[in-house]
């Protein structure tokens, strides 16, 4: 597979400028995390997007990609999807006016569930478990003519989430390094496209859901059993393609624990008073758990990327 | 009581900008609270301040306040307060490196006694109410010839909360409504004199924090019970003496239920994945409970002002 070209992700910005807004950032000291100086870390909040999460870029970049846009319009999208991806899905749809079928494994949480439907996607429910949501999905597909959207490995996704670090270096002057969850890959993959060879890019997975570390542990990659506290956002089984074709040009590729997730998580509420699902602070917490440890005066940014925790696992937070 | 002018605002924002950065403004469509066309609603993330409340603004505006600056050097600060007010002047006086002492009731919850002595302050906690916090501290204060600070009627501390608004006018070009949560009314007060008459000011009160309600209806200050969810936050006796001078300045005067505020917490974290706490979310309560309704094209503003919500309360919310 071919690397994404930066081309197609400042083209994947044009075309969702007139939908999603640049995120803020905002910084936090890191004197508690013995960063030097006044140096702190920069927190793009990716996940005060609609739908609580950066996965709405990909969704409205691939259904505003005039390669599809006839397609889209007749015979609509569909996704396979328990999760943010599929809200986003969902929401990129009823923004486009496009008609969206979103594919759930019955093992899916009614609590994903129903805002998939409360944005208008037919939703579907399948016995079994994601894999088996992947097939009815694409079963649908070839039956109706429906246009697939792939979470993380289908180019105009992968072009869309790279927008995010596209924008943060804009907003940011002199980033020295990235730091970026990786479940599937495709935030990874955009992000590697977007920015110049000069910014390192840091991928950080957890121990439940870690398919990159498993391909480059094995040379190629490899299916994984997926469990933890991020299985749900980060969950893919093996790394995609797009992430895989890229990996030469990580500065690193790390592993955090699920605890050291929740001890980021509490960090980013008590520093920023920002709530973070596991997945959404996995990168951030390489940072906070010392697996990756800057240089003095370092600029480092990391994208905090989905917001969607849930509210019974804070309650041991108090 | 003569009335904040607006240069005492401008000059705590000159004082305060080496400590506190602008807080970023987000819009969300207003479209789920019928409000026409693109116009949305403008939120100024003020949680997003150390210690998760607009309160440093106050605190460390009244620490580098030139008129007091020898006696809190020598004599360092006191305050009163079990809640948000006792964890900013912790967090000024760290910054500034002045001697702070914080008196709280013994009825106050450990979660937040324990972040005030983390910041480095004395923490005294003594038997009874706030009542008798506010009497121990007087006591000591007379004693040791400490700085009082008064979390809503003092004027440094309401010139700095008055920044958050003069940044909000900044940032949004053409705002015409302001939404503000008033307790003792410092921060009402502050905003009234930033903006200038032309901006429509609109005070929110909870139900059983509703101190200004009741000086309207008295035609005078007035203590009252205080009760209810926002109690810790919102919770003053009776409307202070610079929120009481500007009442006529006033677009108008709203009380909102707890269950509306609730709500308004939902909603703000569906719509933009920011968890505000009761008192934080009571200003936005007005709006989504259509306590006060715009007029079509309106643009209103709403100041979310403290983030530190009960995780146990959100439970119920999943």
């Amino acid at each position: 597979m071919q690397p994404l070209r930066s081309a197609e992700v400042a083209a994947a910005r044009t075309r969702i400028r007139p939908h999603l807004r640049p995120t803020p950032v905002w910084t936090v000291p890191g004197e508690s995390l013995g960063l030097a100086g006044d140096t702190g870390v920069q927190l793009k909040l990716d996940q005060l997007q609609p739908t609580g999460s950066f996965k709405v870029r990909g969704a409205t970049s691939l259904l505003t990609d005039p390669a599809i846009a006839d397609l889209v319009a007749t015979a609509g999208v569909i996704a396979a999807s328990g999760g943010n991806f599929g809200l986003a899905v969902a929401w990129a749809a009823r923004r486009l006016g496009v008609r969206a079928t979103v594919v759930v494994p019955a093992s899916s949480p009614r609590a994903k569930r129903d805002p998939i439907a409360a944005l208008g996607a037919e939703l579907l429910v399948v016995d079994g478990v994601y894999a088996d949501a992947f097939a009815a999905a694409e079963e649908r597909r070839v039956a109706t003519g429906a246009v697939m959207a792939h979470a993380y490995d289908q180019g105009p996704v992968v072009a869309g989430q790279g927008t995010a670090a596209a924008e943060f270096l804009e907003q940011v002057d002199g980033l020295d390094t990235l730091l970026v969850a990786c479940g599937g890959g495709g935030l990874l993959a955009g992000t590697l496209a977007a920015v110049p060879p000069a910014v390192r890019v840091v991928a950080v997975e957890t121990a439940g859901t870690a398919t990159l570390r498993a391909a480059l542990d094995a040379g190629e990659p490899v299916d994984i059993e997926v469990s933890g506290a991020a299985a749900s956002a980060l969950g893919a089984r093996r790394i995609g393609g797009h992430a895989w074709a890229v990996r030469e040009q990580l500065h690193a590729a790390l592993v955090v624990t699920d605890g050291q997730v929740q001890r980021a998580q509490r960090w980013l509420w008590g520093a920023a008073r920002q709530l973070a699902e596991p997945g959404g602070a996995t990168a951030l917490a390489a940072l906070t758990a010392g697996a990756y440890e800057p240089a003095a005066g370092e600029r480092v940014g990391v994208i905090v990327c989905g917001a969607n925790a849930d509210p019974a696992e804070l309650v041991s937070w108090a």
